[in-house]
């Protein structure tokens, strides 16, 4: 089974139905995942050189609630109300934890659209949840970086451990392509 | 009042509740609409030279159902199941009709993200009716484009006619602007 | 030894010194090669369908001065004078014939900017003759490809055939590196 | 008369002929200004905001060897042998100061390709001196900025600012519209 972050308890953000319109009751999601595509947005964290060149990528380890190891990485919903710069932060913070101190992109304009669907085989990548349109970016994190969520373990590695098969392997749903494509187009 | 494709009659490609779990009734539509981002495709058909240099911006003309004319991008929702390549054909078929042979973009990372949001202030671009995604891109057409739309015209210019401040000023909830980010990312 | 369009016989296109400033005698070229970096353009020529997603990539496979086969990009120098478009047109024209029929790109900005030392080591791409400062296109063709130097075959692939460790392996300089990150920003 | 980084003496970081052969006496640059495309890169630095946004840009200004002030942006020429993102740091540094603490662009594909002719109305962008290919990027910084040449001053100002007409008109040989265009790729 997939998971993302918007799975997993927020720790300290949580909104309520009665001052944010942007909130969903578990019945709701399941309508709107069967209905329409969802607005994600997905970050690959990196630590570069001081020419920018990348020296390591941050890899989401995360225990599905089977029990189930997986690489994941960071991902989850945009909001009603909430601009995609504030969602990636939110993301990134819930994930990395407030003291990561991520660049945020100058532009909106993502490196990678991921288009997710719940059948295989419309494109490379599965959500058995939903259909998701996916806004990739990659994040350069300067400080240090400690999930908030104990379901959570991010590991570092070179950009050629990242793209080892083995790797790739670990992830679910086609995000090991969605990782290489990403990387690829930053010279990886 | 803003008005783009989707609200308009879909000339032969009607989809109905029970085929198309995408198809949502006027009232599911304003139920989503209120509680999570849509996904929204955007072109600006362009003509080239022989070089690839943008020679004419094509603008739609229509009329909104309080009779006002106004300016306006290719524009309409992408439905749960479709991917971002059918919806932007989709849309494009539907105002260019189907003689336009649109060059499909290699790439489905946009030249722009526009965020449309129902409240002024939270971005450059308001749509009264809901908080969108849109993924705008620059679609080169070579055949001759008549639209399907009875309310809809398609009117050609040079970029310097389409970026005159009397023209932008025609376009509503910062469209305008978006179209001048969107030709500027090109050179224009 | 690498080779490229620039130092094959040029059929019918030739300048001479007279004439343009661009022109480079042997020595004159040899004398600049090793001061400055050198503007090249490379393309990446392929085939889509109808919704723009590419089918099929092609390769040039050609025989290096001491006959040894090798896989190729389209590539050349951008003369004095003359703009990176049409620098890209003339030479798809050289290596692709005059009826390929290419979808000039709408934008200038490359998918990808290769550079190539003539010290391993530098980057990821090397380059004996120079330095060189490569401007990456994925370019669409439509019409038929008839090579127009003797010395050079097109042979046409889906995606997964060309992204081959096998096929990858017969470029040389990291060009097969180049092409596999070209294809990935494209969603292969 | 343009004037770039390339022209003013390099405080402390001047290579011979000696021991770099990148260094071109003033001979040498006259006759390959007038044979080739020079690889340029220029830069506009900018100040965001916590989520990314651009809230102040930084253009130069500085006095031509007539006495003349103009506008501009960073620029300068990338040397034999030295990497695109090391012709970017050093340029950088050498008109920002060792302390502007930038943020290199994780990918090298620039936000826009200009190209300069020394004869006008090839391009929309003019250099008297050369042809030149100029990779532009939108650099933030985080430091304090600090010119190390006597020549030259750095004011910031809202992105609104910067595009006044008035302000883009103190621009030479086009850069107005390219600081415009620029600017315009990441939603200003």
């Amino acid at each position: 089974m997939s998971i993302d972050t918007a799975d997993l308890p927020d720790p300290d953000d949580r909104p309520t139905p009665n001052d944010n319109p942007g909130w969903l009751s578990e019945d709701e999601l399941r309508f709107v995942r069967g209905r329409l595509p969802i607005v994600y947005i997905e970050a690959v964290p990196v630590r570069l050189d001081s020419l920018g060149r990348i020296t390591e990528v941050g890899l989401l380890l995360r225990s599905t609630p089977e029990g189930v190891m997986t690489r994941s990485l960071i991902a989850g919903r945009v909001r009603f109300g909430e601009t995609l710069r504030e969602a990636l932060f939110r993301h990134l913070e819930n994930d990395l934890g407030p003291m990561a101190f991520p660049q945020m992109p100058v532009s909106p304009v993502p490196t990678q659209v991921a288009e997710y669907f719940p059948m295989p085989g419309v494109s490379a990548f599965v959500d058995e949840r939903q259909h998701a349109v996916s806004l990739v970016y990659v994040v350069p994190v300067t400080g240090s970086c400690d999930p908030r969520q104990d379901a959570l373990e991010v590991s570092w590695m070179s950009p050629e451990e990242a793209l080892a098969v083995d790797t790739l392997d670990e992830f679910h749903g086609g995000r090991g392509q969605l990782l290489r494509q990403t990387l690829a187009a930053h010279g990886c």
